[in-house]
């Protein structure tokens, strides 16, 4: 053997934690077991099924803790995208008034809301949607003055995916149940908190939300698993008939071991939250204002101060955010222009951005989001490979 | 430390493949790397998204190779439940006819499609049911004589869960194709091939359907994932929105590990399928024999000639199924009275077994269901515990 072989593969630096994180260690050998050994259908009543069974059931309650909510009103789906599905769909398919029913909603939602309240609009319900405000912000006097009287539903997103905004869903909660009171109408309000649990508190009475949509897989747990908290009461049909799982939302044989991961991987970043949110709150601090100092003309999009620790979304005017994702992938960096969510058709332009009244922004803006590989150092080498990389982007 | 401790944990027998499999070896192998490794989000430009896009299509493709079908007419989801969802609304959702549509299914399918009929009945929608013959076979003409001009969708499962019967899928789809070039009209075929892949071919051109269903987990593979063949062309919307994955069909985030996982496992299924199909008829039908012969008043439920190989499903008059799965479950062996899936609401009574004209069989039947772990001296253990538990369970 030559010692020419003893070249190390150079490490990458994935700074797209937004679209999807790998799974966590503990997630994984919690998982383990679920696939081949304890392996049972939940649905039989011998010792495998009722192993599987208490498997669910013990994730679920660990989930409830989490957020300070019952086990029964936690039901297990395939997905973020399914479980905010579940919440619309569910919501208008139970609607029984005379009037088309009407739902209020944002321009910087997740695809998973966003073409369900468009499908919506599609077979006859009325749809509001908000336009936050320059900090990329909702506004709850915004949503107070779409309500109406046949309002049913109201779907704003704890954090955006995007440019990492964090919207007051606490007072979003509040000023619905005022509207509620006042006028003695019946009106959920949703939140797709799928970007949250890392860095934010996820309890459900204190947001004041009825529904809540979380997905495993942007939480270090598993693809293939999400959840929807839906409040005792809550009137909702399901998107999927069968056997009568999920209490009845959610039909089909329990993804076991996924459940399990995501009740893991949910619990290790409760416990990790107030450490993960310090440092990489630091992290994009200092990133951000080397970016600024790099390039005069670059601006930060959405709130500094009301964002996620690990979101540094900023326009560089005149780069091609695409060819800029392209560059820096060739040297190894991971980052995403608009986000990895948007349908197909909206190609390299971000809709998110777009809302932000800086439509220059839409294609010359990076999305860097870091995570738990994160470090300095990773930092450090985007920073270096930056200012050629935005010369040749253009 | 005491010899006392060398004592062996028993090992139980499983004797309910039909509700679910374990993972094989191969197939957690394949999966291993895309949990923390290669866990890229597909919808990603960069180098871990390409890996994890890859992966995704290189299932695709292998799954596809076993349909004889193209891979874009494979569409990932999360369940055999969610398939069949996606197969009967997606037909009818995109219906646009001005008489009420009419579909044809069977008294005997999975409640992932009975309840999406029921459900589908409950919008407006017209459903004929139609009833196996004695043997809990449907027969093409009982098929045929229900078609009219305004049946949009044909679903009749490919091999009952329950009792193991193997419906003459390609005789059905040829009636239909038959009706359909008499008298011009659209019209699908869809089949729940659930149960099917351990054991027939899958061929989706010689059995003649248009939509074909597939879930993971019947067939040694990850529990969460299942597919929906759409042969080109097939008008379907989905039933859920978001970010456009699987052609527009599937949105959601995909579920890569155990996407790759379903491949593995189908293509372990195909390879080994006659040497299993063999040695577990073998097996059955020597089980069967002393059954009979044990208990003179018992009878097989459904044809014995067009039998799933590991399906034994037998009618104990007097017998309290329930009662004796519960027995069994404490000597150590798996079994299941009806199936593990039906709704809550059904109880211990088996709807497969009514459909049959065994009324009284409905509650006095035990569904036996062999697999890979199956062997000779699994069987003879039942055999010799079952005199004793059917005098018990009265």
């Amino acid at each position: 053997m030559s010692r020419m072989g003893f070249w190390r593969k150079k490490k990458r630096i994935f700074l797209d934690y937004a679209s999807t994180t790998p799974v966590l260690l503990e997630v994984k050998r919690a998982m383990g077991p679920y696939f081949s050994e304890h392996f049972g259908n939940p649905a039989t009543l011998y010792q495998e099924g009722i192993d599987a069974k208490k498997a669910v059931e013990q994730a679920r309650k660990k989930i409830a803790r989490i957020l300070g909510s019952r086990s029964e009103e936690i039901i297990f789906t395939g997905s973020g995208t399914e479980s905010a599905n579940l919440a619309l769909w569910g919501v208008i398919n139970s609607y029984q008034g005379k009037k088309a029913p009407h739902i209020v909603t944002t321009t910087i939602e997740h695809p998973a809301v966003r073409e369900v309240a468009k499908a919506i609009k599609a077979v006859g319900g009325n749809v509001t949607l908000i336009h936050p405000n320059e900090n990329g912000l909702v506004t709850a006097s915004s949503i107070r003055e779409a309500l109406r009287e046949e309002t049913i539903l109201v779907s704003v997103m704890y954090a955006n995916n995007e440019i990492g905004t964090v919207n007051p869903i606490r007072e979003i909660g509040k000023v619905i149940r005022e509207y509620k009171e006042e006028k003695g109408t019946s009106l959920y309000f949703h939140t797709d908190a799928s970007q949250a649990p890392n860095y934010l508190p996820l309890n459900v009475s204190s947001l004041g939300v009825d529904l809540m949509t979380l997905d495993a897989s942007k939480v270090y747990g598993p693809k293939g698993v999400g959840m929807l908290y839906a409040r005792r009461g809550t009137r909702l049909l399901p998107i999927m008939y069968g056997g009568g799982q999920e209490y009845g939302l959610r039909s089909g044989t329990e993804n076991v071991a996924g459940i399990v991961g995501m009740a893991v991987s949910l619990e290790m970043a409760t416990r990790d939250r107030e450490k993960e949110a310090k440092y990489l709150s630091f992290l994009r601090d200092y990133a951000i204002e080397k970016i600024l100092k790099q390039f005069p003309k670059a601006s930060l999009n959405g709130s500094c101060a009301e964002r996620l620790p690990n979101n540094i979304n900023i326009c560089i005017p005149g780069m091609n955010a695409e060819f800029a994702v392209y560059l820096l992938d060739a040297l190894g960096i991971s980052v995403a222009y608009a986000s990895s969510c948007r349908t197909l058709a909206e190609g390299a332009s971000s809709y998110v951005i777009e809302a932000l009244s800086k439509k220059e922004c839409a294609v010359s803006s990076l999305r860097i989001t870091m995570g738990r590989g994160t470090r300095k150092n990773d930092i450090d080498v985007l920073l270096k490979a930056l200012p050629s990389i935005v010369l040749r982007a253009r």
